[in-house]
């Protein structure tokens, strides 16, 4: 059994990226420039943003950080994404989800331009991605494909088994875990809250993706031995082992599956860390596209 | 064993829309208008797009039809595609595939003005079908979804698995029939060439979508009873018992199969008689949204 180890690869692609930064900015370039705006106070959000900008730092982007009252309305908030969208010195830039609701968030992804539209959100880059055509990739299935990638995890004519088929995490690496490419060929098959045999359905999988939010969901009697385990599942659940009285877990109990698989994502320290790495990884590639 | 008789509902469905046109029309509007671009002489297009024109007259539909020379250039026809996003009398417009090998299609595809794309082949209408949001669906998956809904094939629940990943059929198949909705919750896989194990996954299907293009490929020993199948084939094979010496072949082997199936599309007269519906059913629902 091997862990992947998602905080290292992170940090690798960090260093990588801030190597990249340093070559452009050594030859008279800009820096690569990432904005986030954030609408309202939820505390989850700010821990979020907070984590981004600091990651902006670490590799020599300039951020931009900008907080609206909870009450802004969604006209002034298109005026926001409008203003981003044409700064030439803003490479991407992303709108902190959720939205307060009396703002559409449907309305103020589609409003971003897809090329600095570095969360992937946005209808044109999900169809790019659902077709094959370079786009931005959402951060959470594109930090999955980097995994499989830098673990040389085989993909090719296994059988994955994705739990969940939400727009942000199953079905987008659903799509690219089955596509002709060095991470994908796989045949591919997604289970959700309607799947009645899904106990049938992992144990024949050689790679299960758990993104269904049920903690510890998956135990040992529904997988097969030597099984890739992905979980991409971070509840908060109440601990007594901990100063915060919470912990993380996984869709995936840990100590159960573990013995079992071949290489499993922990949580947290697993896919949690390559999100951030990812958005990093979409904003250089949009730097790349606009200068 | 039932058949699912393609053309029967592709002409209620054209019927039906030809009611609603009536309506439109008795009412003092003008009737949709579908615009298909046809660039050079491929022998199939012409066919195709006969067929097109003559459904358009059968639902009271206006009709251009543009023949463009093989040489045409790609900046000319994107001038042409400029010029029907802007045509505010017209509904929806289709460039017809394949395009000779000077000019980008997906150049054109994207160049289409979503709004107008009755093919559903932008990469917006791609992504808006992916996350679940109201755009055109192309036509081979909308008419398999029709062919669901008007036979009450139950899909919640069941094991769907679909041959082929293509980026037309299989994959916006296999997203429509896993999403939340009437023809949906299925648990769904993607399998393709690089599956080593196929015969083992199509035995536990409940309802297969074969979409490969290998005449026959599916065999009585690869189902289960009682499966559903839906299949997309249309390969052309000789034979000696047609004047045109040839004959249409689906991707399943139909005498074997049907008698263990219960219910199956044959071909031709299954799947390939509703992409034309769909194509009036795409340009139908943006002439409401244009009118």
């Amino acid at each position: 059994m091997q862990i992947i180890d998602g905080k290292l690869i992170s940090n690798q692609i960090k260093e990588e990226i801030a190597e990249e930064v340093k070559k452009y900015v050594n030859s008279g370039k800009r820096p690569p420039h990432l904005a986030v705006i954030i609408v309202g106070d939820d505390g989850g959000s700010q821990t979020y943003v907070q984590n981004k900008i600091k990651a902006c730092e670490a590799v020599g982007f300039k951020s931009t950080h900008i907080e609206l009252p909870d009450d802004t309305n969604e006209e002034f908030l298109l005026k926001k994404v409008d203003e981003f969208n044409k700064d030439e010195n803003l490479d991407g830039f992303i709108v902190q989800l959720p939205l307060p609701k009396h703002i559409s968030e449907q309305k103020i992804i589609e409003a971003i331009n897809p090329a600095k539209d570095v969360d992937g959100f946005h209808p044109v880059n999900i169809g790019k991605m659902t077709i094959g055509l370079d786009g931005f990739v959402p951060a959470t299935p594109l930090g999955i494909t980097e995994l499989i990638k830098r673990y040389k995890i085989e993909t090719s004519g296994k059988n994955v088994v994705i739990l969940g088929r939400s727009n942000i995490v199953g079905r987008p690496i659903s799509i690219l875990l089955s596509q002709k490419n060095e991470f994908g060929n796989a045949t591919v098959t997604v289970c959700h809250s309607r799947t009645p045999n899904l106990k049938d359905i992992t144990r024949q999988a050689d790679i299960i993706v758990a993104a269904i939010g049920i903690p510890e969901f998956i135990k040992a009697d529904m997988v097969k031995e030597g099984v890739v385990i992905i979980d991409v599942g971070t509840t908060r659940v109440k601990s007594e082992e901990t100063k915060s009285g919470w912990k993380l877990k996984g869709d995936v109990n840990y100590e159960e599956v573990a013995p079992l698989s071949s290489y499993i994502t922990p949580v947290p320290g697993g896919v949690g860390p390559m999100t951030i790495a990812s958005l990093m990884q979409n904003t250089l590639k949009a730097y790349k596209m606009n200068i």
